[in-house]
């Protein structure tokens, strides 16, 4: 149960910022402009970066929604995700993305680990200036959202099922701020 | 020196939304509207909680920049910063933003692990459910701050002194971007 009211059956982030929509419209406006704005990297690669993070965290709402809209995103190439999620460094992803997700890693667990020698594997791939900036503000973002989530220890579903019709809107429309009154 | 190519000479997260001001914008306005906007916490008990996430953190930007926001906005009770940082539970503080201080710990290490115990512990001292909402939400959101700072290696000045005008026009002026070009 959450540890404050909430609208009854909302799950995760949408409960949040329904309690509260004058933090929630700039933190669905960062999720908008960070995976869906203009990026070096693919809204598949952000969404994958921040589902890696949010099961780094063991955020179950984040990690399984992100999952579901990297999954939709991918297409036919859904089974990267499992892949990544298992050992990234063996999954079919390019090394570039495996060396950013690598620096997320890092962010994750303690910011100040991220090195110079992290950095030059990811520039030895091709990662720009834009590809690490992105990376590192995805990782830090789901840092917040994951423990937003769960410190508040909102409606967080099991079952994989619920997840699927989100992630095909995530992935369709976007991060748009849910309606107060959902009905 | 920072990991990406940042305007020189400028520090911490105001180099970072010069650097890609379109996701700066949503990550000041958050800051401002959770710290500054309606809360029954203070600004002071607000960038208190800041302070003292980002102390967990070891983010010596964001630790100096809003303990000096934090002490000009206590004023004569400027003291309770340095005392709380040190030894919150024995600070004198109010027993309400002790047991939020101890959820917001919770929040930086594993937002999973606020207890029942914990919000328990604030109702008794008097918090309602948006005290509890805003401390979990400012304890996350600095977790991100910190992580996009030091995980982008940018410039993070030791001297206490650089902090103090900054800390007074973050108290006076709150959340504003910086301009793009900055002189």
């Amino acid at each position: 149960m959450p540890h404050i009211q909430l609208t009854e059956g909302v799950p995760g982030i949408r409960s949040l910022v329904i309690y509260r929509p004058d933090t929630g419209k700039p933190l669905y406006e960062l999720a908008q402009v960070l995976l869906r704005g203009e990026s070096p990297l693919s809204q598949a690669e952000r969404e994958l970066i921040a589902t890696y993070v949010s099961a780094q965290n063991n955020c179950n709402f984040c990690t399984q929604s992100h999952a579901a809209a990297a999954r939709a995103l991918f297409g036919p190439d859904r089974d990267v995700v499992d892949f990544t999620l298992s050992e990234y460094e063996t999954a079919p992803i390019s090394e570039k993305l495996k060396a950013l997700l690598a620096i997320a890693g890092h962010v994750q667990a303690d910011a100040r680990t991220v090195s110079e020698a992290d950095v030059a594997r990811a520039r030895e791939h091709g990662a720009t200036d834009r590809d690490i900036h992105d990376t590192v503000l995805i990782a830090a973002t789901f840092c917040m959202f994951n423990r937003y989530v769960d410190g508040l220890a909102t409606l967080s579903p099991n079952d994989p099922a619920v997840y699927e019709p989100m992630g095909e809107r995530l992935a369709q429309q976007g991060y748009a701020l849910p309606a107060s009154n959902p009905t």
